[in-house]
């Protein structure tokens, strides 16, 4: 009695516009149709375009990454309705495997222009850069960041279920009061947006009420996760989602190859379009049961090892690259921790755009160190010394070495057209190395 | 030709108070004479004593931990002068061993009181409470938190080299702005306090002058370390430390059986006295030969290992407990994300309190997940399921493994004296369970 | 500049016999002609038969592993000639990917009826068995042996250059001495045989020579590699193999799904066509540079961790199961070994041969422990917990968990047609159990 | 109420004669009196010597390990009488530490001389030789074989309770047959032996039985465990020993602060005197309810990481030097494998003798690869390349590296008074690079 093949309840086209294929949309809301129905139980795949919808190519030239429509992006695959899930359930989702497209074995990894979607170092880093990886197998390797190679943990960014409209209305009000207290010269958070809309197969009314009360897809949230960016969300991990409608109605996208923690570069993973494996079990009653009020998952027992003592770890506290002192700031910290690597890294010969996008999704740890002793909060990054296939360990012949590294041709990353590495590196580094004292005005 | 013996370059007395043994300080400041003199090169012992400078008593009362004097902690040894080293260089401290005294083979967690100390909950758990550790071996277990056993990833919460008169006039100007600026109604820094001031072997003008200006040791900083609390700086470490001033002046305590990332509870490691055996080598010019601005370290090969699929994960995000929506705040996030793992054990019979010693001191994976889809900054918890003798892993059988769990006797952790855990954990069951809509005034 | 897709330089027909396809061979000659030829530093793809070309069903029977035509079988895809290499060069081999195909996602482990192939345990288990499993994404499972789940660590069975005529005259030579001195009354080596010889695309006149004179492709050889069987020469492995002809003339075949070490019961590993993707680099004059008579590899970064304490090990020593005390015999202690994983697991409700196949491709550690204490070589084998999805711990409450277990339902493996578990239990369990005296006469 | 520190129920005398010492004996009986007894369910610490009861110096000569009466080894300390443990159950023995004693931190490995111990290699390496190393906390370096570093794996060689009278004659009835059909010019065992018989605290009457039918210790034994050398069973494992006596009669000793597996040159592990702490617990009617015929362990959670892709694996197959086939012998595809690595790290600039004592202690991984595929068995040998400080990877470059590796100064081992490395070399490097074709008669 052999086992029947595993069913593809969604199929992308390519070749296609994305807000055409009715598998897919690109906002949260309880009455977009379900795409397919999923029985209890069962594993099936799951095709998904890449974030960008297919906007990025294949070339050496960042323009694409600078002018990304970015309301045309997260188109989510389904949703998918479950059998047997009901509001206060938790949907049980195992991911049993993730792979690009045979036919397109490549993704990319980019930082936004800072006046169109920015990223984490953007004060520093404005420009628009994008690095394209090769995937030969399990590993990749880029030709903007040379004599760099790494396996994926492969995961995909977003998956949860269908908010309910109670859950919804509390998503609207609570980010549209922090827009409307908002004081910081740059968007804190996205409200509903009518243009470029896709509710799947809903009908044009419907479709109308998504635009205009839908939830963006850009953040996770707690009540149902989203997009979280987990890097460790691969293989074998297995997911507690809770279930907010009849059905679940659960939506998978934004596929990465490969994340570091942080994600710093915004479109920072290594993008791809292709399919997931999932199986999905429901547990009656699993909110309460679980106590749960976000999703929590266990990881796949298969990930890259590279063993502890081959990490170089950085430390980074709350006091920003102008010297002034926050109060317990973890993002401040976790800044800093990564600008820390970037002045490491720069002296092997890399870009900062390179290393930028490298920490960006690279298979780096960034972890919460101290978070009690005022006024410093403390962060680490460990970068694994083993992406690289040269020494980039701090041995005691800490200048011998990176001057023979120097002579390795370390390329370029892409730029936009008629903009150069020499350029762009000219303005950020001056930024980070006149001891933080230039005139630029960085919030943190 | 056998090596020679390692030679203790420091040796404290636990019967003695800390303020009487000229080995040890409790501030950071160029003119602290050095305690002794080290080869580069050499391997030392280092004993050390643990923060409160024996405060603590292994009993079941937390009354020392709510009335612990916090101008008599972080006693260092040190500092040490090591020969060769000069401003600009880096000292490379290996750590080869951290042992508690064979004769004292315990250590205490604690939840400072909100009026005295606090932490990083305290807002929700205002009580002081204690958990004491037994040692066995290089495992631990307490009878304030039964059923949980695990090995210790020891190490120092504290080293770093002395700061010179300029870094040190850096940290108290910053500090000092933010202190001046401060409008929350909680201390957010810790200004040079001359009350309680321990110069190790200064004289009194000296002693006076390093009241005066000495920075204390509370937080951890960029330019040298100090209170990192990092949970991983174990074993077999490697650590690169800037040298401000000549002979470098090390010092090193706040000896950590184990700790989780965050060390949540400020006193939240498991503290201990005992010793640390240190190799150290000066790399010239290492500062800029390096791209140096905070230390990095590379973690020894030996940690427990639960594997990735031993860990369940806990998401959080930046909506804090009252529902506000922060923006990108990694800090709020880290905090829901504890918060949710509180709840998740609770239903296990542990109190509140219990968990949330526990979760300070045993190794917990704190990560940052998304940093850049705004508002929600997303961060994880791993809590290894293997440290608890009974299955806590969420099944499908959610509800009854709980219910078998319960009948387990969990005891309780140390309150102050004439408080009991029913008190307690109502206030704080209130405040965590009225789906966080109560009067609280809880500032994120 | 994109890079090109993948090559694949050999497919395989699924329809088609073996002995038809030109890219295919069943013997290692140096004069087999090469099926396509690869560029020094290309990656390509290759499709793979599994190791009995077809021969066995998806079904529930075992009568295809009872009747399987044993000189039939290892048809190896290649040889594939490398530009550059010459006799003195490595060839470095790069295991980029391993997958069964898209189409046929599901494998197959066998225990050979002792009087058709055999195996290590074949005196105990003389009956032909048989599990299939089914894949699903990078995990498996079977209706055979249920209640188990494991990720694969997938990988070919064999790889190696192809023998010089000097080196297959030696291995003709050696082989046949052992054959020619044999006394045991069991087969101890395979000479050349000319039946179902496949010499992929050579002439007759070839052919012919290659079935009088060409090694079978059963051992691996210390010259060569050959059929190794390392669970562990997975995805990222990188292996160095000896060049004996000009071109490599490089073959590869057998892929694994997931392999004990042992293999134990020979058709052992889960058994599976499909495409591998190896990147390939000629080492010139490696051989003497590298000080390499046999092949040596580095594994890949990416393995399943359970964690060295979620593992449970066996001990083996080498007295024999009739009380016979043999002289550091390694194969002894390990067969002892097995044996007392099966004693084990026994207790479950499982039954000997699903053990026994089980052990042949979970991924057990067998480990060589003491090899220098006469008389007894002592090995260990240790046996992951986390693969069943019930707790099979030694717990303290010993007798009462495998009660508990008993009542899930363990199935059947396989059996052949007429034969049922029952019958063979009785048979295999009658001679382990009665402490090793009954008339048995089992040679070790 | 704080826990009571643990007791020490063994100490030993390091400068008095083990044989003077009544808590050490040398043999395996049931009637050695007890040391002390231990309450089932505690934790006591108990002193062990090292193997060779102190025979072995601290010094730059082999002449000792050349000389080592090998009547007056292996010294256990015990035995002790747990209480309520009965025959039939099981002794759950839990290593909670074991560290070198502070005073004394150093310990040896020895290749014993071929006509006075011998090993795994002495038909090729017949020479005595001697390593001491060097411990700073977790890590040890040898002067003897410099440029090596690596972190304990620290655990018991040897622990096991002592026979039943009818076990006891178990194991001299099937030893006894061995020895009394041996051909081989070597010992294949060792009967009884009166001359230097310690049997503790035993009045001479029993002494004297003791010496007349007492196990020697050299071997581990499948009933009860005994001298098994196993590389893991270290800090935080859980031992399950089967109970033979009432009591349990449980002794422990040889400690080694490091091992590789097979300890291939007998005193091969890093030899030392220390203290083990151990938790004993009693598991009523183990033997049958864990179906246990022999010792199973689970490993602590704590182990040197390496990550997978850093270690060098060399395979071996069952044709000897000689070039002789073997029939599926795993003992000889062992000690080909362990050749294969001393010719690959002979390059760098090391003596054989230096590797086969490194080989012997550092934690390489010796792994049972194939064991079906007639005639030849295959294992593998896991060598840790971050052991080294200095590269000793196969990379492209593979001739230049180790000519730049062989300007370090590798020093030399210990070897006999008389003797220099080249006059060994000379000899071993012959026998194993021409071919394997000279005189030497050696028997696999």
């Amino acid at each position: 009695m052999p086992k029947s093949a595993i069913r593809t309840v969604c199929k992308v086209d390519l070749g296609k516009p994305a807000s055409e294929q009715p598998y897919l949309h690109n906002r949260w809301h309880p009455e977009i149709p379900p795409a397919a129905t999923i029985q209890d139980g069962e594993t099936v795949k799951i095709e998904c375009l890449d974030w960008t919808g297919g906007q990025i190519k294949n070339d050496d030239s960042a323009d694409d990454i600078k002018n990304v429509d970015l309301t045309r992006v997260h188109y989510l695959s389904g949703p998918f309705a479950v059998t047997n899930a009901e509001p206060g359930d938790v949907l049980l989702v195992e991911i049993m495997d993730v792979q690009p497209f045979e036919d397109q074995p490549w993704g990319f990894t980019g930082i936004f222009d800072k006046s169109n979607g920015g990223g984490f170092l953007d004060e520093l880093y404005p420009s628009a850069a994008k690095a394209i990886w090769d995937f030969e197998g399990i590993t990749c390797t880029s030709r903007h960041i040379p004599h760099v190679k790494f396996a994926g943990l492969i995961h995909p960014g977003i998956l949860g279920c269908a908010p309910s409209q109670e859950v919804l209305d509390t998503w609207n009000k609570r980010e549209g009061e922090l827009i409307t207290a908002n004081k910081l010269d740059r968007e804190v958070a996205l409200p509903p947006q009518p243009l470029n809309v896709h509710a799947g197969s809903a009908d044009p009314t419907t479709t109308e009420k998504v635009g205009r009360e839908g939830a963006r897809t850009i953040p996770g949230r707690p009540e149902h996760g989203g997009n979280c960016d987990i890097k460790n969300l691969s293989r074998g991990s297995k997911v507690y989602l809770p279930v907010h409608v009849p059905g679940a109605n659960f939506s998978v996208g934004d596929l990465h190859f490969s994340q570091g923690d942080g994600e710093i570069s915004f479109c920072g993973a290594i993008e791809m379009a292709g399919v997931i494996t999932i199986n999905f079990k429901v547990i009656k009653n699993g909110l309460s049961d679980l106590g749960l009020k976000s999703p929590i998952y266990i990881p796949g027992p298969v990930e890259p090892q590279f063993g502890p003592g081959r990490y170089i770890y950085f430390e980074g506290f709350s006091v920003d690259q102008h010297g002034k002192q926050h109060y317990m700031d973890v993002t401040v910290a976790y800044r800093q921790t990564t600008l820390r690597c970037i002045e490491y890294l720069r002296r092997f010969g890399y870009s900062d755009y390179q290393i930028y996008l490298l920490l960006s999704c690279a298979p780096i740890q960034g972890h919460v160190a101290g978070i009690v002793d005022i006024p410093n909060a403390c962060t680490t990054l460990g970068l694994p010394m083993d992406i690289f296939d040269f020494d980039i360990s701090p041995s005691a012949a800490a200048a011998a070495i990176p001057a023979a590294a120097k002579k390795l041709d370390m390329g370029s990353c892409a730029f936009e057209t008629g903009r150069t590495e020499g350029e762009v590196v000219t303005t950020a580094g001056k930024n980070s190395e006149t001891s933080f004292g230039g005139g630029l005005n960085y919030k943190e």
